[in-house]
């Protein structure tokens, strides 16, 4: 594969991030490259430690001594998401299934959560009802427990609404050893669905677009499938749920934690047929577009068959499939071979497509 | 005490929460009676559970099983105090201490947290770099990582400036068991310094005040202070931060978990004179102002001069004092013995007092 040598040329990879703006901007929470340069030159100078700078989805932690130590995982999310209600999903399971997926996504067991309203003044009480209703059946689903909470109240026009932050913990069973940092050269690049649909189901429900769209959002808790997963390989090197910034910045990311080169196959990525058309007339890539009930793993070849097996068989995981390997080089890259043959290099979202997604 | 019996024919004690609202208002984030009806009558049905269920500042669970389990704690909290910076802290600092004392208020040891910042588009990267640096240097000092995070954006209007959640966990050591429904009668009542500071700082620096007022913020992580209260009696009884809500209503809240009266001495409740001539200039009352750097403790009479002597030795205790006791009846009332020897009745804060205190 001779021509992948020479994106070795286009500029930096995995360019170190830059302190280059001195004001917030809606891109700084796209959670493509102006989110990591933020993270990384604002907030990881102050509260650097080794645990937070694994940079996963999830903190790890370890606690008491061998032989009685357990590894255990955090995950928090604050979800801003508009409008609250949207088809295939609202806030409330969204707070669920995105902090209980983050924690999964370390082979933790999501058990316990936390969570966090922050409601405007004049809020119907009947939409706090409803979303504590979602949360319960999300919550139930998950097999989580809301063990702690916290309510506050700001002026009209001083929170939009409704926001809610959920921090999810549980226990990592032995042996599982998932992170973006462990992707190795020769692993096959597994995904559980289509691509695109919480994005576009949203923004089809603000009501802002010219045409009709006819899409569900994917809002799922993976966990169950996670388990599935691990049921049939102990050698799951990665899982990563491709969330804000959608599977193209995801797998940089990857890419870049495991200094590896990802190799996807245009044409083996699924997008629903209303998903492509509507990015189509809205010039999005589908792979930036955010998803919340899907997520990509990097297994052994030997074990890919059986785990997408398990996939296949498991909640969420019905339309999984491969969509490329990991290679050696270059390093640092996501390598897009297209339906027409030609290879193209796949970056970090950068900028904001969809602001307010989750 | 022959008054106090009457208090029993004062309207209900411990009255059942209501659900008598169409819509959120300012008061269901005041920390008093409003808040505690939309939690019990919107929040507890979809979630409740026996962790949740205790209702003290943070959940308690048991891990594993015997001889290897252990008890952890987690607590979250939500910040949407204004202004962001105001004399003797910050919302950094609040973010931190916030949740690091409701934790140790069940004899945890606060040890991992996890952080959440919503933020306005255009607000100044320094005001986020100066707040960063202020979680920093108050999570040295209780002795916290922070170990998961994640950052938000919203467009301008859409969020007031900057919220920041925060969600602490940690073990709680063999044989502590504080809890607002273990007073018992008897005990004493144990205030860690002067109430009202924190309330009355945040009022002077939004400039509405037409008057000068000199108080600093008392912000402050209270953990060191209770390891040493733990250290000179194992029979802490109750830890309880009173913020939102005041003393007042804290003390109602213990009152009605515990299902004892607690009698307060008025004159022994310190309140700075800058805070006290405020309150009587804006027709507050001190028990309901809030406070960030303070606890009220009940202990057997027989270990209270040994926990006061520990408080007055350790971090933020140097004012520690006696302010009452704990009595058998009436059941669910705090009782106030005025400095004109009369009795009154303090009832937990109705409607809001100063939205947005933390």
């Amino acid at each position: 594969m001779d021509e992948k040598s020479s994106f070795n040329m286009q500029g930096p990879v995995c360019p170190r991030p830059i302190r280059q703006w001195s004001n917030v901007m809606l891109g700084h929470g796209s959670g493509g490259k102006m989110t990591e340069d933020l993270i990384k030159t604002v907030f990881y100078p102050a509260f650097s430690n080794p645990i937070l700078d694994q940079g996963n989805d999830a903190g790890v932690f370890t606690v008491g001594d061998s032989p009685g130590e357990s590894r255990w995982a955090v995950s928090t999310d604050g979800h801003i998401v508009t409008p609250l209600f949207f088809p295939g999903g609202d806030i409330g399971r969204l707070a669920i299934c995105g902090s209980v997926n983050d924690l999964a996504m370390v082979g933790a067991r999501p058990a316990w959560m936390a969570a966090n309203f922050i409601m405007e003044e004049g809020l119907p009480m009947d939409v706090v009802e409803r979303v504590a209703a979602s949360m319960k059946a999300a919550a139930e689903e998950a097999g989580v427990l809301i063990v702690a909470g916290d309510t506050k109240v700001a002026e009209r026009t001083k929170v939009d609404k409704l926001f809610i932050t959920t921090t999810a913990f549980g226990r990592i069973p032995n042996g599982r050893q998932a992170g973006g940092q462990n992707a190795r050269s020769g692993d096959a690049v597994l995904l559980s669905g289509p691509i695109g649909d919480h994005g576009i189901a949203v923004l089809a429900a603000r009501g802002d677009l010219a045409f009709e769209v006819q899409v569900e959002s994917d809002i799922a808790p993976l966990n169950h499938l996670i388990e599935a997963m691990f049921n049939a390989s102990g050698q799951i090197h990665v899982l990563r749920d491709p969330t804000r910034g959608g599977l193209g910045t995801t797998l940089n990311e990857i890419a870049c934690q495991s200094e590896v080169a990802v190799l996807l196959d245009e044409q083996a990525i699924p997008v629903r047929p209303a998903v492509r058309s509507a990015c189509e007339l809205l010039g999005f890539d589908p792979l930036y577009v955010a998803n919340e009930g899907k997520l990509v793993a990097m297994v052994p070849e030997e074990d890919a068959e059986r785990v997408l097996k398990a996939m296949r068989a498991a909640p969420y995981g019905g339309e999984a499939c491969r969509i490329g390997e990991i290679a050696e080089a270059p390093q640092g890259r996501v390598l897009l071979r297209t339906a027409l043959g030609s290879t193209r290099v796949v970056t970090k979202l950068s900028g904001e497509m969809l602001p307010r997604i989750c």
